[in-house]
């Protein structure tokens, strides 16, 4: 795309966030109807999917040949990352909207052609905007965000999953050991936006798409990386194990894992 | 203490977090100072003793006879808990601080002839202020708070340190297992305003008595439970595992531990 057409759209996706944070606060307010989807810690809840409806319409409003790859189903069967395709996720951690009203986020990414174009992810309460891509920088609540410091697996917080870390997948308890320790927010978006942030220097999950697909257009946009646990490229039409870092954090972490 | 005088000072004690608040701020803006104490993972900034030096003047000049135990030593040597007990924290959380510039606590409890008398638990960078005790009530922000659901283990989330649940100490992952899934924030006064404002069921951790004073007051002014893990009344002067929690949930916990 002409970087005059990624700036306005930019701008648009930027209105349609502020937009979809106003309705679901709206909707807070209001009583949740939670179901349960593959276990009792995977809900969804009628916000995830009047928001999800939301962002879907929006987005076929300002890019009507788009594939977009919705959580909840809304979208399209995306089979491959040719064209525009945006990737949706209505409310990141679900569980944390349920049972603690917080920490929770909205992200859309936008991938033309495989290559990361465009992310959101927004945090709610804290009412952080996390926007942008490589085109047009990063910017947190409208003003530029610096890339984080490149600071290495030791001299940093590491964001961890429970499971991953009680079942010492991929030596997550020597990762957390070689680090200055562990946090764990339950929400990909969250943990991302805070490498984003530099509170932390890295993070890792087995994460579906929808998880990272906004949170890697921003990271690689600020100089971080975002690769498979064996250091090799993301597939975003797949799920697993996807580490978040910065360059230092993330040559420590492939040589533990 | 009379309620009229245990108003005033409540009144009072605010005010002086709201400034000691607005001088942390603005030293975040300055170049910190941090030098380990016991380990690489225990830290003490100037900010820590600028503030702890600040609180512990401001309430000399509001209760002159008090004995003040406070985290980095400002305070008295405190051996008992007659009369009137202060018990400071200046910065919980000061690994988050210099690594995060966010999720960390000022917080100060005071006891009086050991009873819960009145506490305060800043979360300086979300400006969340608790506060209050048993005959006052407990404030967020100047709002009543009510009084957190009382919410079995197994329909909520806990609270955890990533020690405490790598090494499995008292069974913290079967406690996780039965929860609906660990958090981790590493900080004391972060977790403990979580069960506070019911985002937790409880909250597990080794403590000393400063991470948990203030947070014991108005988590038992709200109905919730402190104990130790064997169910056995807290100690405000020893250090150990201190468990804050709901009324189910702390059943469920002292079954698994």
């Amino acid at each position: 795309m002409q970087t005059n057409v990624v700036k306005q759209l930019n701008q648009n996706m930027q209105a349609v966030m502020q937009t979809a944070r106003t309705q679901v606060l709206a909707k807070m307010g209001t009583h949740l109807t939670v179901a349960e989807k593959t276990s009792r810690r995977d809900l969804v809840t009628n916000v995830d999917h009047s928001n999800e409806d939301f962002l879907v319409r929006q987005i076929r409003a300002l890019d009507p040949v788009a594939k977009i790859l919705a959580e909840e189903g809304t979208g399209d069967q995306v089979t491959d990352m040719t064209g525009h395709v945006w990737i949706v996720d209505p409310i990141d951690g679900t569980m944390n909207f349920v049972h603690q009203r917080n920490h929770f986020a909205i992200m859309v990414g936008l991938y033309v052609d495989g290559e990361p174009t465009l992310g959101y992810i927004f945090d709610v309460m804290a009412n952080k905007l996390y926007a942008g891509g490589p085109e047009v920088g990063v910017t947190l609540n409208g003003q530029l965000l610096a890339a984080p410091a490149d600071v290495d697996l030791s001299a940093g917080l590491f964001g961890a999953s429970a499971p991953l870390l009680i079942q010492d997948r991929f030596n997550m308890q020597t990762v957390i050991a070689q680090s200055l320790g562990a946090r764990i927010m339950g929400s990909a978006g969250i943990q991302i936006s805070q490498v984003l942030a530099g509170e932390l220097v890295g993070y890792l999950s087995y994460l579906r798409p929808w998880d990272f697909a906004a949170g890697r257009v921003l990271a690689e946009s600020l100089g971080l990386v975002v690769s498979r646990v064996d250091g090799s490229p993301v597939n975003m039409l797949s799920s697993g194990a996807v580490l978040i870092a910065t360059k230092r954090a993330q040559r420590s972490i492939l040589a533990i894992v």
